[in-house]
């Protein structure tokens, strides 16, 4: 199948270069790729001449638009918004007016959300998209939701977040009847804010989904469920969390076995088991995040990526394409058009712990 | 400078033979402690006289006082609170009567904290209590605060938190001015919530202390600041999502280092390394967590932890009555008295990251 993809090339800390090389990776890997490469006409044709695979395809399956402005990392929404000839706007617009199918951007997270929820609209009973992201468990990926596009959220919004989540896990792990958590304080029902323990009232009245319960923190890397659902704060303090550790723990081994000449001995004979280690959790291989509950596909790459991670979006944005991804998100959340269980008022709770 | 303390015999998941074990460890390391041991007779005297320096000391250093009952970790806050013959009452009892200077218990930390604010009452200008715990970073341990005794926080709950946080870190860590830093979902200042705002605002207003400013989630680990304040909710899921990274990836290690001969190989040539790694993150070494904002010092230990970790609890105990911690908590919760930032109106938001 053919898929026509919009790529903000000015997004990114790496800049073009990085784009137009996770672009040739991900057409050398599916030649079914087209591409609109949305910036600055100079530096990509020039970055083009360098990139043989690219250069061949050019004028086949890769058009340059010329755009005269960059939303950067730093600037402001209002200013984001008003930038209508960024590579980043044109970029989306193009998926809006059918140009393209989905669009790829590494740029400022806010901006292109926002240009996103503007022009591509959310789907019918979605009141604000949500930010997955993809992480490794044990045995297995999970996805957990939201990242960071939403600070606050009513029971309502965590129970689309579900159904979206859910629907991402489906198309993306192809888990076929996916387990959804929400994280919380405890595992146990009267733990946690009073707007958990609705949304989980209303997850428990819709029978066509597998709603596991409340989760805990430490079932994120434990791979409890396949969906975490959470708010945005918890959500974004939870990932970076994660991510801190990480690399904590690999400075501590690294420190460890290059301290002493055993340490390094040990590290030389297993290194093979480390460098498969490595790849186990290499960020790259898990980048590319959907904007769950748009009526289009535009995916968020990490802003620091390199071509293998951007290409690595590039490959979500077309897999959710060829799965006419939106569509079947629009039919989960259409399950909550019968479900009445939002009517229940629960008292709000300070409750301990 | 002799310590007396009062231990819940009856708290942990491992029983009072944990809590004796614990205690010969800690006395063995410290000759000035005693102890008043709340529990079940038999129970204890038998375990007494299978430890060969609890039963040598005993009569000089430890008493036994019988107590009926027991809170379990299902039991209701309600039910918790009326059991006046429980070990854990007993125990936080002698604290307020000053038959003992600190409590040490592992069981039920809601039913533990109830009781300790009603028994030995908040500090002046607090008003609530908070949990930390002691953090591996990069480099150093850090404090974290709160761990779930608050889970909705107002700007008010989070600067005393600070204020708190600041001397544990201070009588703890030995850290002669502790940085604080606020946990949020980016470092700028238009980032998060209105709360987070107004906190950081009030902060800043306190010459005395050492205001950081926003961190996030990854900073935790790096170490960034040596006080992070959040949320009990956000609190009780970083810290478990921590547990859970950390779990996660020494399980992932273990599998890549068994599973091929040179892994294998390699993992025995550098085990003291490994031995060496496993040790600065044994969470036993952290244990202990003085509940913050009481007039008297009453420690939770982890109620899964061991003998070596229950010790561990015991010393962060004598530690802080050493250093006569409450006062000092006292004054630096008195700095907020001619505080007039908090007169300030910050609208809400629901901003984007």
């Amino acid at each position: 199948m053919t898929v026509t993809l919009a790529l903000d090339a000015m997004g990114g800390d790496k800049g073009p270069l990085m784009v137009l090389s996770g672009a040739e990776m991900a057409l050398k890997k599916n030649p079914a790729l087209n591409f609109l490469l949305y910036g600055c006409v100079d530096t990509l044709e020039e970055g083009i001449k360098n990139l043989p695979f690219m250069a061949h395809n050019l004028n086949k399956k890769i058009r340059i638009i010329p755009t005269t402005e960059v939303v950067t990392n730093d600037m402001k929404l209002t200013a984001a918004l008003r930038a209508r000839n960024s590579s980043m706007w044109q970029a989306v617009k193009s998926v809006a007016d059918e140009e393209t199918q989905a669009v790829v951007s590494a740029g400022n997270t806010g901006a292109y959300m926002a240009l996103s929820k503007i022009l591509l609209k959310s789907l019918d009973g979605v009141d604000r998209p949500a930010i997955p992201a993809v992480i490794p468990s044990f045995n297995k990926p999970i996805i957990m939701l939201d990242l960071g596009a939403n600070l606050e959220c009513s029971p309502e919004n965590l129970v689309q977040f579900s159904l979206m989540g859910e629907e991402f896990a489906r198309q993306l792990l192809g888990v076929q009847n996916p387990t959804i958590g929400l994280l919380n304080v405890g595992k146990e029902e009267l733990k946690g804010h009073a707007e958990l323990h609705k949304a989980a009232y209303m997850l428990r009245a819709i029978p066509e989904i597998n709603f596991h319960g409340f989760v805990e923190g430490d079932d994120i890397a434990k791979g409890t469920v396949d969906v975490v659902v959470t708010d945005g704060f918890s959500g974004n303090i939870s990932l970076k969390t994660m991510e801190g550790t990480a690399t904590l723990i690999r400075n501590y081994l690294h420190e460890a076995l290059s301290s002493t000449w055993r340490g390094k001995l040990g590290f030389l004979v297993a290194k093979p088991a480390f460098d498969r280690l490595r790849k186990q959790f290499d960020p790259r291989l898990y980048n590319g995040a959907v904007f769950l509950g748009l009526k289009k596909i535009a995916v968020k790459s990490h802003g620091g990526t390199d071509p293998v991670g951007f290409a690595n979006a590039i490959g979500v944005a077309a897999r959710m394409v060829e799965h006419n991804f939106s569509a079947h998100v629009q039919q989960r959340v259409d399950l909550l058009k019968n479900n009445t269980a939002s009517d229940i008022e629960l008292k709000p709770t300070k409750a301990m712990v």
